[in-house]
């Protein structure tokens, strides 16, 4: 079921001379797969269709997509054990996270369905004509989203299901009417082999158009950059790191015609620890953060590597408490041995700057590709004058910053780079003393959270994950929840369109029964 | 009152060298005040007073930002005669257009204040918890648009109030509860000082942080690169050029931290004439579309540049109306020598082209800074052969593109760059058996036009000024419109935020009374 090879839109192709395999991290082997990566053609070939099946796919009814969306779920779900298998040998990942993954995976798509196919998603606004207005005549103008074009998706490495072939990048992009050109994630092409092979099949079982979905093997950098060049190309969603995702905007923004890249990259998420809940719960939130720093392997994009609180002998205590409990949790296996490496190279460079104490290691019996956790402590001074010690350090691998005073955590705080989530741990009540540095948290990060933990991004229309770069490198919108969907449309209006040559949703009549706002007033 | 100094904040200011005038064009001489650019010490202090300011700013209440706004409008329309007379002074064009832009801009302002003292424009959406969910509890998620920062605006040339100082960018990003830095155009230097007092006035009455606002004098390109490239700066509104606008989306997407450019550039506008229309209303589409190329002496950014038909005697029978047409109008005055300099110069490079026929090419009488309204005639396959027949000639100038049949027709529209507009000029019915060029141009623009003119863009929630690069730099906004306001703000989620610490937007009680999306359902 997985042939190694490239989907142009329905064929499989391999025409190239560059191949790869994925690894098993756990067992530490190759997995036996050769995968085929795409040659230059081939990506041309792909981009080309997806403009030949946007022309037809971006008229299709809501209901179609609807229909589209849903059968990708359920064909995922058919592919049951063998789906889970190839994830888990892919990732090192336990059987509980793929399923968990997978549920989440389908439930984007069809959230996205039951957006689509209710379609007020599309802000129909209308501003009916005034032919008697003076001193000029009022047009009747009619606006909606309408979808941009070829989308470019890159999958993330830790997430080889929920942001990947079929993720929330995809299923925003197809729900949207755009066709979408998978790069493979080399380190789980078979997990995205089997998802893309759903994905045709549903296209061809809902009569889609050819080309609205491809899905391409690569092992560098290549493929990715001659996609996101092609002049067909309109989009680009992206999950991963800061180098890779800067990289691709740089390129897009050098094209002739520049195109939107939405890239969710790197965060720390610093969590601030307010005295009192120090000095009330500082046991309960070590262990609660333990558990957060070390969950899926530190590899969760808002996994907390910052924690910020003022010096006292609760703070000692914390960092003495967390660095304990940390060291009671076992060690788990990372995605990939270069995750591992990438991994050991930036908390070594870290731990080798200056006044940086290591609290906690764990060194014993860590096998292969498994990660010692590490918590470390540094002084709010230092960590404003070493830009190095705000690296992000991906994996089980937190930093406690201990600050002189409430001045200075302020400052540290606006001088951080943008970031997904901010955290408070507060007594009650204790919040309201500290509006300016919730006020400065406020103004770099995404989502702020109250007494929880940063991991954990509930799928849902409230949900902003993004935040200012680096965290994504565009703020205006969200990667997760329905909203997403507005990264991949743009507003179009028709101005005197005769009406039975109107789309749908704007038509006269409103014969689909949406939300439109009309003159200013929402109705049905 | 127009001092020739900086604004910055409420405090004016000029301690630089750099000098310069502005231009009457219409009595082709130098007007007296001298203006002083802003040195980079003083673009600092700007930049720095509106980071100072948005602290404050970004939390004030829609009712407040309401009255600030309808209190420029106010402080524009006690400038009076004042104003208009500037405005003439500095543009050449006449005391009814500068009347006219300046409703256009108090009503803009006007429309913002409603939106904001409305408040529903936030999108509030919360997700409540859930706190026996399995297999975990959910949280209280709540989402709301926040302010991105201080944002920098470049006006336009040929709006020098609907689209510079206190216009649609500006009034944008004021309603959001950005601070706004505005790089003066120094071809209307005194109209902006002008405007920007009344700005100060309002902010100062109103009760706004000092800072909020600023103005600074520029007659070349460092004051613009050194605001966009500082650090400080989170956004940026840009109307002319594609060249200006391209080299700071360039300078943006350089940055360490890259931000949104929204420039809204060049486009020809290309207008479809069927071929029943032609034969049946020929004269009347050249009289219609004659008033159209030269309305404002061809200085709209909707201005119809390109004309295109399918070969037939009707089509020949168009250029001949059309030529006649347009050499009936008296030629009327450019904004600036320079603006002359570049119609003249571009008009050239086009006319000196293979098999350019002009057709139309007003000579006589044209004094000083007068245009010449000229048309020019292709062929479609020259036209798709030849990238520099795309080129924006701005003024009163259009060609008329001959295909020889549809799909030349479809061929020169899917190829062309991406444009503001679209019209199609049609016989009733004949558009339906052109789906195919009609499905090609709406890819190639923001607004497309039924037996219409481009020029004349309405003020409304349903209009769409934008469109595929490079009419903008990103189609997924618009420059004109309530919604333009989501340019300058990003989506902010709070999760298990206490209740009385929530903005009253997204309290429990719905203090505001503004619509919210709560747990899918829209509801006040």
């Amino acid at each position: 079921m997985i042939t190694g090879k490239n989907y142009i839109g329905n064929q499989l192709v391999a025409t190239g001379n560059t191949t790869y395999k994925t690894f098993n991290p756990e067992l530490n082997i190759e997995n036996e797969t050769v995968f085929t990566e795409a040659t230059s053609q081939e990506i041309d070939a792909a981009v080309n269709l997806a403009s030949q099946a946007f022309k037809e796919f971006r008229t299709i009814s809501g209901a179609k997509k609807a229909e589209f969306l849903n059968t990708i779920a359920d064909e995922i779900l058919t592919l049951d054990d063998t789906l889970v298998k190839t994830y888990c040998s892919e990732t090192g990942l336990p059987e509980g996270r793929a399923k968990g993954e997978r549920g989440r995976t389908v439930g984007q798509l069809r959230n996205f369905a039951n957006l689509v196919a209710e379609g007020s998603w599309i802000e129909a606004t209308i501003d009916a004509a005034q032919p008697n207005r003076e001193p000029m005549p009022r047009s009747d103008i009619r606006k909606m989203l309408i979808p941009l074009g070829p989308v470019v998706v890159f999958g993330a490495s830790n997430f080889p299901l929920a942001y990947s072939t079929a993720g929330g990048d995809t299923a925003a992009a197809l729900a949207s009417g755009c066709p979408v050109i998978v790069k493979s994630h080399p380190m789980h092409a078979g997990t995205g082999a089997l998802v893309a092979s759903a994905i045709i099949k549903a296209a061809e079982k809902t009569g889609m158009p050819n080309g609205v979905f491809s899905n391409l093997n690569s092992s560098g950098m290549e493929v990715g950059q001659q996609l996101v060049s092609h002049s067909e190309v309109k989009a680009v969603g992206f999950t991963g790191s800061i180098r890779g995702g800067r990289a691709l905007l740089d390129l897009a923004a050098k094209r002739k015609e520049p195109i939107p890249v939405f890239a969710e990259m790197g965060s720390i998420n610093p969590v601030v620890i307010l005295p009192k809940a120090l000095e009330n719960r500082n046991q309960e939130i070590a262990t609660t953060y333990a558990g957060s720093i070390t969950v899926g392997t530190g590899q969760f994009c808002t996994n907390p590597g910052l924690l910020l609180g003022i010096k006292s002998d609760a703070l000692s205590t914390f960092v003495n408490n967390l660095s304990q409990e940390i060291m009671e949790i076992n060690p788990s296996c990372m995605l990939h041995p270069n995750i591992k490496k990438g991994y050991i190279s930036n908390k070594e460079k870290v731990v080798s700057q200056n006044n940086v104490a290591v609290t906690a290691n764990y060194e014993s019996n860590v096998q292969n590709n498994y990660a010692e956790q590490t918590i470390v402590s540094v002084e709010g001074k230092d960590f404003l004058e070493n830009p190095t010690l705000h690296l992000e350090v991906f994996g089980p691998f937190s930093m406690v910053v201990q600050c002189e005073n409430e001045t200075e955590l302020e400052a540290v705080i606006t001088n951080l780079e943008g970031q997904l989530t901010g955290t408070v741990i507060s007594d009650e009540n204790e919040v309201a003393d500290y509006s300016s540095v919730i006020s400065a948290l406020q103004n770099r990060v995404g989502r702020i959270i109250f007494n929880g933990v940063p991991t954990g991004v509930e799928v849902c229309e409230s949900m902003v994950h993004g935040g200012p770069y680096p965290a994504s490198t565009d703020s205006r919108f969200t990667a997760v929840g329905i909203n997403s969907i507005k990264r991949w449309v743009r507003p179009f209006s028709y101005q005197d369109w005769p009406n039975e040559l109107l789309p749908n949703e704007l038509q006269k009549e409103n014969p689909l029964d949406i939300f439109r706002t009309v003159d200013g007033i929402r109705t049905k």
